[in-house]
């Protein structure tokens, strides 16, 4: 193993144009895990309820996860249930039933805390500290958080970035984080945080990625049919970190080559492409190297010029 | 000379959050042939009132535009005010006097109707057609429309669009003019009316080019300041359609190099990107054909992996 990806794990229901599903494997560690599986051995660590499905397991387990961080507690596994609109550029929840997932104290299994990359997942800033304290031997973190810790544990949050290599949330978290709206100038200011790399993420038209002066933009993918975007930006983080720990990167390293970074983004922006394809994490139940291979170089075709 | 513009020649009153200006040189026909006229020699086919300042001709004639085709009659100049949100996304129209372009009937001087290169600005589909049917030697016809024209002049429109080789509309236009949100679906459709090219501009975002089953994208430049976004766009389509005349590039061809076109898709979105940096047409008075080329370059450092 060589990432520990801290998260949730959840089921979710989800409405988009194209159908709905009732009760489906969702959380951001379940869609990190599975697309980072794709480029190097991944260990998780979560909790889920009574409820969980043995099958659900088994998707995990058939990519080679390590599943021995994913606490099984008393009660019902987290849930969520959203609807999309016509254009699928916005969703409205309908509910979040945090159930054993309000509890959650992630605990690392002891083979884990030598590992050298982590990713945290969406959490409280505090646990994401607590997570990265117990780990002896890193070489890399990143992590992602959402508007709410933004708003309402801001100094923690802040206090907790400080550690990251590398952080990776969407456009207007970055605006919200910074204050500014113009995004080079959210970028600059966000890496004066700590993270020296900074990625942000504009949903159906890319992301880019900030770091010291430099500058990579990655387009989207452009989709006949997107099924249903849940998940995409956490298969675009499985993406990237998965593909840096592939190929031993350190990004504290002045010398880290840029081009890897690009390609990390790619590969970022290729899993996010296919996470859309299907419903929930479906699309990740046939796909292969060779086509994420096949769809990396597509991306050449259309932005190298 | 080798490529004629035809379109509006207006005074503007613009209001971003950067600031506002009471009466600027604006128009379609004026963003085109100014950023074209970096790339190739330019004729110009519009209509200014009594009020024309003689001033802004000589910035034209500066860029050696071709004024031959400029008809000034009694009445004023076409005049539009607007103001732009706060993010610049949005822009509401205050003000529209039409005035003496409410008469505009193109008339070509006669020494511009055996030039190669046409470019129809956003004007009634039936002026387009007629005055493409004055011209005698053309290699390649393209343009812009808008919503007005889709939605109200839907026949004349698609009559018109037949004998283009491309078509250069926003994102919001191509999902009018197609009936599909999906943008891959979207260009199929408006393909097979004609146009064998097809650039979708999609703002802060960039463009798109489909052709014949191949398509290529490339993002926005990162400004950190956007002090006016009006004729981003009319800018956009005289780098993109004047890089190609500069190259005799023929479209119809099924042997055009496909980067050509892709060279000519970021010269567009630099020509855009530099509009933006001052207010109206204030950024042409002093950008140079070397700063040009050094964005151009940037382009590649920051989409090529």
């Amino acid at each position: 193993m060589s990432l520990v990806v801290v998260g949730s794990v959840a089921y979710d229901a989800v409405e988009t144009p194209h159908g709905s599903v009732k009760r489906m494997l969702g959380g951001a560690c379940t869609y990190i895990s599975l697309s980072a599986s794709y480029f190097t051995r991944v260990g998780i660590v979560a909790v889920v309820g009574e409820d969980f499905c043995e099958s659900d397991a088994e998707l995990l387990a058939s990519r080679g996860i390590d599943l021995a961080g994913l606490e099984r507690v008393p009660g019902k596994t987290f849930f969520w249930s959203g609807i999309y609109s016509a254009d699928m550029n916005d969703r409205t929840t309908l509910r979040t039933d945090l159930n054993v997932f309000a509890d959650f104290n992630p605990k690392l299994p002891p083979h884990y805390r030598k590992e050298p990359y982590l990713f945290l997942g969406n959490i409280q800033p505090a646990l994401q500290r607590a997570v990265r304290s117990q780990m002896t031997s890193l070489r890399m973190t990143g992590g992602d958080t959402m508007n709410y810790w933004i708003e309402n544990s801001r100094e923690e949050l802040v206090e907790t970035l400080r550690e990251w290599d590398f952080l990776l949330i969407n456009d207007s978290e970055a605006r919200l984080l910074s204050g500014e709206h113009n995004l080079k100038k959210a970028a600059e200011k966000i890496l004066g945080m700590g993270p020296h790399t900074l990625i942000v993420k504009r949903g159906e038209y890319g992301a880019i990625l900030f770091r010291d002066g430099e500058y990579f933009v990655a387009p989207g993918y452009l989709l006949e049919d997107v099924f249903d975007p849940t998940g995409a930006g956490d298969s675009f983080a499985g993406g990237f970190f998965g593909y840096l720990a592939s190929r031993d990167i350190d990004l504290k390293s002045p010398r880290t080559d840029f081009n890897e970074l690009r390609r990390a983004v790619i590969y970022g922006s290729v899993m996010g492409s296919f996470c859309c394809e299907r419903f929930g994490v479906d699309r990740f139940r046939t796909l292969t190297r060779a086509e994420i291979d096949a769809r990396f170089d597509e991306f050449k075709a259309f932005t190298n010029f």
